[in-house]
């Protein structure tokens, strides 16, 4: 193990699932998919990415790190918006190839860069023609104001987003 | 729209953000990461992953599907568990490349193919040096046994595994 690849190689099938050492199963583009709950509503507020240099940084700090596939780097959240995540709790799958995290948001308590407090606010209603699927909005207050807090407004459109 | 893209192109993204058309957007393989929590306990169960099919076939049934990355095929959650998972809410985030399901358990109330309630039984401790990550168990006991319910060793080694 080294700083460039800090976690082991992954183990056999059942070593991954009824083992305990941690030896993630990155994707072919070195990312795990990571889904943050709220330790507060318990409600699922974004699903990001992280490559074994965030994974490390966030379990050596305590503080969320991301992978950012948009802008291709290392991404502390919070780092612009303020709205920083205290890791709780942290989980890996069966096959160790997805991370949960349970945080504790500082600031405005908006983990989207939307300014959202979560990135779910839209409901996808059931049952109904494929084609004609409309979205409802819910939860959908802003928590914060994207174009100021990004200072500019191509944040609010996505350049600086949360992935 | 066809049966073999039932949904619309992703449109800019300040639409896909603010709009109510789903256009959800697939990753290079045709997928949707999908986060599914429990309506009852609200923890997350499982990190799986759909494809334009499975995604039209749990709009219109309310009944989750997913693809399955192992097995290359469609898979109804619980086909062969009998664990299936009725939809009571989907909702998609701001981007909308990613789907978060909430959802009721049939059967044993058993998401995981190890026969956990949740894929996430495993704590990753935080502050531990990386080359020595112990993974502690939690919540781990098993709702049903593997070997029975898929009546093969194989699928208690992930030969049928979910995903």
């Amino acid at each position: 193990m080294s700083k460039d690849a800090p976690f082991p190689a992954p183990e056999s099938e059942t070593a991954s699932e009824e083992g305990t050492i941690f030896a993630p199963r990155f994707d072919q583009d070195g990312l795990l998919p990571v889904v943050a709950t709220s330790a507060k509503t318990g409600e699922v507020l974004m699903l990001a990415y992280m490559n074994a240099e965030a994974l490390a940084r966030t379990i050596e700090t305590g503080e969320a790190h991301y992978w950012s596939r948009s802008r291709r780097r290392l991404w502390r959240k919070g780092e612009e918006s303020g709205n920083a995540q205290r890791v709780v709790e942290m989980r890996t799958d069966c096959d160790q190839d997805a991370i949960w995290l349970i945080v504790e948001a500082a600031g405005a308590e908006a983990a989207c860069h939307t300014g959202r407090r979560s990135c779910f606010y839209r409901l996808v209603p059931l049952g109904a023609p494929l084609g004609g699927v409309s979205l409802r909005f819910v939860d959908a207050e802003r928590q914060f104001d994207p174009e100021t807090v990004y200072r500019h407004s191509g944040a609010a459109k996505g350049t600086l987003k949360n992935r």
